[in-house]
């Protein structure tokens, strides 16, 4: 599968070069930057620390993508939308890891789908994909008010947000699999004198410390007994495995929307 | 809903006295005790600590199920299986923790089925069964080669096996999961050289020490990412406490076979 | 050893009781209760559930003292004041797990162990005081700018305040190791945008849920490592368990004030 | 701190090269590769990443050793005994990760103490040193009836014996602070009928997946409580950054033989 990456130049976009060079059924066809990168005319692989791989850095897309298979896209919402066009009048698979999109760049997107195969996810980690299906399946199955839920991470000391997005994320499955509000339903702060636990909550805890990538842990609390549901990223390029993994099950596909829960058989 | 103790001179028949007298929705109606049992004649809830509660031991089945709505039994086949016939006759819920059975008392009470409301399950614990539902779905959803399985429990210093049951439950769950047999893919010793792992293994360790009532976690760790699958038992009565769940469950149910599975909706 | 218990029908107390009937070198020498307690004149074995051990509840002290090697003591400041200065007179040996003391009380009680051997101490669990060592030893050899120190904890959902106080124990172990004041160096909310974590800040987080006894994990997270140093209390006897062992510790000790600390030998 | 890096070419010299250049206290002074290298006459930096840094590797010790402050000596025993010697000559500070000396290589290593100041350990980590430490007291100060010492750990799928050297380092520690034997008290496997756990064993579980770069756990499990003491390394340069915070301790000290516990003040 000949894929094209997206802001080859950027901190994903050579881990996402570097894991295509070294898989066995992928190659890089061709690699996209800003224009007036500094970094255009350069050989990707060389940027990625693989050694030259022949696919030097270009700003137009058309030509980035005459002859792909696929696109690997974790940019802007502009650059996707118009990625997601060009992917669908050309058939391609298109992923997409980028965040932030309007209303209106959905329904772009969403268009473009009709032609092309596309998996968009605001997280790309088989990981944590699969252990929010399975918080959602276990905060459904057992009751409120025998089970408590509690979401806690650890991450690095340099992070400047609290509770993560992925603890966010993993709150609304547990939310959804209760058929509650997220926000209604949430313990965000606990400190002096807190009260019993309010029935139905779901509860955020969140360390910092040391260079810690990304540690997730939702507990399901009962008389007697607990459920530990937790995942461990011990690398940033967790993210862009899971995007070649959804660019290889999507080659097989109808055109269409996918989601990573898709990608996982969920 | 009004339920017969089976065995309610043993450990788990007093615990279950005991949670059947402090929920709000149950009554004890009788007490089931071994012909011969120097209990018999005795009030169950003297003998579960909880005050009297009128229901003095009997090893007369029939007197002990007539007027009531279920009966829950953690006994022998034997005890099970004519049980399941009785309650079929009445139309009774049934909630069966036995194991051993044989083919031929599985039939039986399969028969029974068409009368009577059965929940049967060799661990009636909640979250066990629903751990090993969430185990068998990540298993189903990674892929072999790119996530290796492991599982580890802990057990007081007492335990005389390993793993234990609820470790090879688990691991039965991950081998369905991934449609191979455990007793192909285990790996339960690793001492001095090992060699890599092999593709595909499901890895057991066992731990032992101190009070721990039973602690087991399934591992699934992949390049760069692991998920953590766990459950802690805190006390034994998690195993009475899903027995009186299934219980009320299975109130309003129509005949049939059920599993725990099904108490959880799963 | 001969014990005395305090408070013999409460909680602790009947815990206390059973503990020593079972233990080979321990027997219940006498029982105390309260000035006009309804179970005055009871026998502590039956009110703790081990059958008769012939030691009936009585309100008076010095009665129930004579003859005694030690006594247990989880109770009033008032009540440990007066103890201590009966067991000095005696010779005897004097757990002290009652909290609250006033500066004249513990003047008091330090005065009376130039008589008694007294191990007093907050917490009487054996392993949260050696964890509390541990954490001490930890956060002074480990650079504060390198590694960053983060207390969590989980306690049942009835829990009404936070963090716990066996996590500020632990919190001040820590400060201590660095030499710092824990009130300055606290970080107890996390909601938001937080910014950077504070170089040498010591962060809490609290979990609440189930039916939990109560679970402290210190971690001291640095650059591409991490030390988690943890403590699980599975059942609220370790207190009662650490007092006894804290008793027959001090039989062969000399007249003197003793922490916990000492009992394990730090 | 002028630091001369052994090995420049390897994984972990390229490690210390790219450490050295990023710490604002330390500078890299000379880097050495064997004699036939073909990496000979390159600049470090370049092997490294981090841009030319001035030091070409070289294969004359003496060369790279002259005016320095250390060396950092991750080698063969010949070769770190015989900068022991140089380091010796020269009042330097060697760090000296290398394992397998003989007998003889130690007691060349202990009179090249009188004039060097060398910090040597089998394993470089922070972490993993002062784990060891607090495992020994822990064990020390725990009754070995009344609490069970299990040791668990997880590496990568590619490790090809168990248990890991650093897990059987931590059982040293344990049989260190209770005064036994690891060879007479060691379990390491349990499968099938074990009967109960022997008092006073120390127990190994090995777990084997994914990329995991080092996870350790030791137990310490008593009747109703246990204590969890654990380190998990995120990456491999934990051993390179202990090697040079143990560099940086070495430079104000006497010539002597230290080690990490030293540096630790432990």
């Amino acid at each position: 599968m000949r894929l094209t990456v997206v802001g080859a130049n950027g901190r994903m976009g050579r881990t996402l070069v570097r894991l295509i060079a070294e898989h066995p059924d992928l190659a890089l066809h061709a690699a996209l930057a800003r224009e007036g990168s500094p970094a255009l005319g350069q050989d990707a692989g060389m940027l990625a620390g693989t050694g030259p791989l022949g696919a030097l850095l270009t700003a137009d897309a058309e030509t980035a993508l005459a002859g792909a298979d696929g696109v690997i896209d974790f940019s802007t919402p502009a650059t996707s939308r118009r990625l997601a066009e060009l992917a669908a009048a050309r058939g391609l698979v298109h992923v997409i890891g980028t965040t932030g999109f309007s209303a209106a760049d959905e329904a772009a997107i969403g268009k473009a789908a009709a032609g092309a195969r596309i998996v968009k996810s605001g997280n790309m980690s088989l990981g944590v994909n699969l252990l929010a299906t399975l918080v959602e399946t276990a905060a459904r199955a057992l009751p409120p008010g025998a089970f408590d839920i509690e979401i806690v991470e650890m991450h690095h000391r340099h992070k400047v947000d609290a509770p993560s997005g992925t603890a966010l994320l993993l709150g609304r499955a547990a939310a959804a699999g209760r058929e509650v509000e997220l926000e209604a339903a949430s313990v965000r702060v606990r400190d002096g004198h807190t009260g019993p636990r309010p029935e139905g909550a779901i509860g955020f805890a969140t360390l910092r410390g040391g260079s810690v990538v990304g540690d997730h842990q939702v507990m399901l609390a009962g008389e007697g007994e607990r459920i530990e549901l937790g995942h461990r990223a011990e690398d940033r390029s967790v993210f862009a495995r899971g995007a070649l993994t959804a660019a290889l099950w999507a080659g097989g596909k109808a055109p269409g929307l996918y989601s990573m829960r898709d990608v996982l058989g969920l």
